[in-house]
């Protein structure tokens, strides 16, 4: 298995994996949120989620879009927008040979803007401070595509 | 091209492979799923949608909410948010040389939850059916991350 | 880092490597499209993004859903639910030594398919010009999917 050695032992490979992990466990949590407000909320999607509050209108008042719940979904679904493409375009960034300063540079401070974007979604703080988190990430992200595309460009 | 051979090699990669695919295309059937209560309900979102139904008000009352709809559509981003996850974390998982027997067991456990979780949401089974499977997927993504982020941690 | 430099040596994987890359920035593009709408049709999710609007009522007309940002979220959410299943499936694809040709027209198949979807989407084109687009790539992805299985399954 030379392959997987070889894969070990680069160190751009390794930090990728590490900060794509951490930023991956990050957008898991938002579920978690979600649950925690659904549920100190009393704030439900679906009849069966409700069951236990008892049954017909009891329950039913139960079915209704919370504004904290509905924040953090914003917060969630904004992270799978902005991490699939970090995902697919750093991982092959990564195998591209990138000089690894450079490369850490962009994977640091994709994930510390993604972290400053919920602490900021959900805090929530004044604009601009979600805006300036969400393009620092949106823009390294591109700046990786682009030296992708610049340097490996295969039509 | 010894390193694509070497990956093939690998029954870790190739397992992971496997489930990855499946897991992604019962995602892909949620689409198939949504676009069929839409036609069967007469529920779209969009108007050129139901163009075909007529006109101004006939048309128009076609736009609009269906809970069956909908009920599809949040298994759907529910999937989405767990299956991008696994995606990311199983593959720097599988290539960090676990333990067959050990990968296939996170591998199986996750697709089988997911399944689970489609079938518990769409049927709807009562909680804590869905509840149960969403946790069984969410915790071995963060048993393959912790893995991952205890013997690679390079930040 | 032999692994690394084969990777590179491999015309498929650097394929696949630039249509993921444009394709996630172009889905990527649809969140400049989001905000643009947002910020033309004064049209947003939180309050704090029209705070510059004024304070109490004045801000509080500008916290609704607009037709034509609803429709930019719609695309860029069928986006995502068919780019993932592209990009992992594509990936383990790309690594399973299939014919380059044929590589090619799935690759550019899909992210025609998804170029012509967010036109259609977005004009809008009338039906079944979004269809079929969806079509094309959906099919595309399947028919990768099976060839995966049906030389690779490891269960």
């Amino acid at each position: 298995m030379a392959g997987l050695t070889q894969l070990a032992e680069n160190d751009v490979f390794m930090a990728f994996a590490s900060y794509a992990t951490i930023v991956l466990s990050k957008m898991m949590l938002m579920s978690t949120v979600t649950a925690m407000y659904r549920i100190t909320k009393k704030a439900f999607a679906n009849p069966e989620d409700c069951a236990s509050f008892g049954k017909g209108e009891a329950a039913k008042k139960h079915l209704r879009a919370d504004d904290r719940v509905e924040r953090v979904r914003r917060a969630h679904l904004n992270d799978l927008e902005n991490i699939v493409p970090f995902l697919g375009i750093g991982l092959l960034y990564s195998l591209s040979d990138p000089d690894l300063s450079t490369a850490l540079l962009h994977f640091r401070l994709f994930v510390g803007a993604r972290i400053y974007h919920t602490i900021a979604y959900l805090t929530p703080l004044p604009q601009p401070n979600r805006g300036l988190a969400f393009f620092v990430g949106y823009g390294v992200t591109f700046s990786m595509a682009y030296q992708l595309l610049k340097s490996r460009l295969y039509l």
